[in-house]
């Protein structure tokens, strides 16, 4: 693809490869980190020989036999819901046995997790993660490495810190998981939204995507666009790339490219939060847990043509950080993800987490990674249980859509399904007549929403500007990730379509 | 006691009880926080009623039937090294037994535990956590509270963020846990030593201590004897009370009441970093394990005459922020400890944690809260097991010392032990003569004592300044806390002292 400035093809990078080291923050960089552990590398007498089995009475870490758990056993779900969704299915019962030091070498034991950790993860944990981007996002580039975090919103706060100064222009999806607005703040930077663009499909639906055309246009433009910003172009693009929160838009492949190419010929940073980019969903279909089968795909055909490539796939030059999680595929109390990056930028976020935050928890890592290696078999056994989790994500997807499409105020128009193709969110767009002013009606059609008894996030609570997203702010998120039952999703969806038709009903009003 | 400006009679607080406020840092009192749940309370009409049983579509947080984990059993040990030093005392095989969801309501399960948690901690984590702190440490004021951190190191960071602007002055004991000072130099605070004074006793042993005359003389002269410091007086002084770490002195609870009045008169925090506090041991004595059953005192007993008060216990200001672990009394991989203070600074710890460190991990409260509960029986059992504890360090530290002052070097005056009689480290004075350049020289011991195997941790590693603390840099720190066995304690203090004696013999040369 040759450059070009026309709307449609976008122009591939022309920049030299720039330095990562230009990339890092101030703070990041010039921050120092001392320890007390004596060196004996310089100094030494001449005739020096150091004891073959020297024995410490250096450490401060306590024996292992002051830990007072001896031995853990785990009963494991074979099934997510596998009492009511998957109550059919076979079931193994044998449990996870985790001893405070396991015959197996290669099982992490309760002696081993109890200790003062590794702050990139304890290192069967650190190979395990390793070893998990190389199968199924491996970059395009060699220099790059892994280190676990706390969960998402802490790796996303480690990434602020490794990438943004104060004054830096961060550039967000304009409705997006905000929280990290705070992060972003929180080390002097500036916070900017790009256009999302909702637009009438051909079968009358709505479907939303990043407005590539717009951020192309904002970068080339800049200091004409952002007077009070000029000479300050963007830093990094904070993106939500699968199942966006809150719109649940899912960047196509070719989506991806052009937005790495942007990022290459303007030289920023993509950070990719990706919590939910493996519960990608087949569409939408009448809820029916015997047709779900067919969507139990081989690790090879969801790897190969369902799993959407993460930004690092493209990424040439470094200048991708992926943030996981696993929050949403294993459970969010572990408090436990990972940073994956070009190793500068690792290696600055390894020296502020040994200051600041410290190394990951051992019992999260002992729990999740015993579940994986003796219940799952290692990576491809938990692609398996993520399979799982897809499928009964599907169903429960299925089952909330399906009480909306057949309601009333669907086929009357008043409601409209935007995204509802990943993660644990669908979107819903209200119709409101050319004119509205959508905060304010939607604001009100909420407390009508929560007269008939459903919680929903409204949009725009999620702006970054909410002046910059007026127009559009005419959307609803809802999860389907929370409640109990089939039943309950069931009666959500139709109290909130009864409480629409009746806001219609009564001309917008309460 | 009247105001005096004599060296051993300390001057009582005369300044007005200052603000809390005042105390916070610039940083964290300006810090914004926003999240996307909206609020119901304003703006809606007159006539709203809110469903009595609402469904919720909004929350972004996986139903706990995804998470695979259904039933965990721990088995506990009665006593640390029960198969050897606890070995004939009866035991209770019942496990603990953690359900998804308890039918004992006040047990936490795995099904909350798994879920996204609160900042402070699980409720149920807080609560043990506030009573705890009520029972042992109540602070002298009403208005503090306590919020959980992701282990001691974590949570000294979260108090440095709260109170240390660029250029505050933190003093620190001028051999310390050094690590601290990475915290207080990432915030910007430029730490200062504070003496420690070493002194001969009358049994010809040494004792170490604050030295409080030299504390109160340089607040009281800052700026003639800190030119380079002028009107920069402390914001906060960083102490190890009890086994502070790396010189093992104990402060009294005289000490104790004078550096607070001090802080009081001259308006700083004190940061009581408290990881070994509850391991006061009884004096130095023979090992011997039937005897060590004399020590097995009672609770109560404990608590009025063991335990050393903490300076919550002295603080009617609310100028004290204590932070503790579970690390030495449970285990250092749960990265689980807590912070108590006043309110306000809480708040703002509270604030800096929804952005930065989010909430503690939960597999780690689970674990920790089901066995203090159902093993222990709450707090009592808590502290029950806490004097285990404190027996098998007894016992450790007297196979080390006995190991050592039955050593030829120490019987010919080489070493002399400064401090055994708390927590998990001893110090060792080596007896250099007089004029020695200690630092040269016990950089060049430690090659000896690496020659026959023992690995310790030099004190001047851990200065703050090693020119300020140069004259005072002769000792080691030993740490009993980490090898297997009594057999290989007894052989590290007995390399040890080869080493000094041959190190002596050989005219201070390696």
């Amino acid at each position: 693809m040759a450059p070009s400035s026309t709307a449609t093809s976008l122009p591939v990078p022309v920049a030299p490869i720039p330095s990562i080291d230009a990339l890092i923050s101030r703070r990041a960089a010039n921050r120092t980190f001392k320890h007390f552990a004596a060196s004996i590398t310089d100094g030494a007498p001449k005739n020096f020989k150091p004891h073959p089995k020297p024995l410490a009475l250096s450490f401060g870490r306590p024996n292992a036999q002051y830990f007072p758990v001896k031995k853990i056993t785990v009963e494991v779900d074979d099934y997510p819901f596998q009492d009511t969704l998957f109550k059919n299915e076979e079931r193994s019962q044998k449990p996870v046995v985790i001893e405070r030091y396991p015959e197996d070498s290669e099982l992490l034991g309760t002696g081993e997790a109890l200790q003062y950790g590794n702050i990139v993860g304890l290192p069967a944990f650190h190979k395990f993660l390793t070893n998990f981007v190389q199968r199924i996002h491996s970059p395009a580039y060699d220099d790059w490495e892994v280190t676990a975090s706390n969960g998402a919103g802490e790796g996303l706060n480690k990434v602020a810190d490794a990438l943004i100064d104060p004054g830096d222009v961060v550039l967000f999806e304009e409705f997006t998981f905000s929280p990290f607005g705070n992060n972003v703040r929180n080390v002097g930077g500036i916070p900017v939204p790009v256009k999302i663009k909702f637009q009438k499909e051909e079968d009358d639906g709505i479907s939303a995507d990043i407005d590539v055309e717009y951020l192309s246009h904002l970068l080339e433009n800049w200091d004409e666009l952002k007077p009070e910003l000029k000479g300050n172009k963007p830093k990094a693009f904070y993106t939500i790339p699968t199942c966006q929160n809150p719109t649940g838009l899912t960047q196509s492949p070719e989506t991806r490219q052009k937005i790495y190419n942007l990022a290459s010929l303007h030289n920023f940073i993509i950070i990719e939060d990706d919590p939910y980019g493996y519960l990608t969903l087949p569409p939408f279909a009448v809820p029916d847990v015997e047709s779900l089968k067919k969507h139990d795909v081989s690790i090879d055909d969801y790897l190969q043509n369902h799993l959407v490539p993460s930004y690092l796939k493209f990424d040439t030059e470094g200048r991708v950080v992926r943030v996981e999680t696993f929050s949403k595929v294993f459970a969010p109390g572990l408090r436990l993800g990972f940073v994956v990056g070009h190793r500068k930028i690792i290696d600055v976020i390894k020296k502020y987490s040994s200051i600041v935050t410290r190394a990951p928890s051992g019992p999260a890592q002992l729990l999740l990674l015993n579940i994986i290696d003796q219940k799952y078999g290692g990576i491809d056994g938990w692609l398996e249980w993520i399979l799982k989790m897809r499928l009964a994500y599907t169903h429960r997807r299925n089952v909330l859509i399906s009480s909306i499409v057949n309601s009333e105020a669907y086929k009357l128009g008043y409601i409209k399904v935007v995204s509802c193709d990943a993660g644990m969110f669908a979107s819903l767009l209200v119709n409101f007549p050319q004119g509205t002013d959508n905060i304010q009606k939607i604001n009100l059609l909420n407390y009508k929403l929560l007269q008939h008894g459903v919680a929903v996030v409204l949009g725009h609570k999620m702006a970054i500007d909410e002046d910059f997203s007026e127009g559009s702010s005419n959307f609803l998120r809802l999860s389907y990730a929370c409640l109990d039952t089939d039943d309950e999703l069931h009666e959500a969806g139709s109290r909130l379509s009864t409480a629409v038709k009746e806001f219609f009903d009564n001309g917008l009003e309460y």
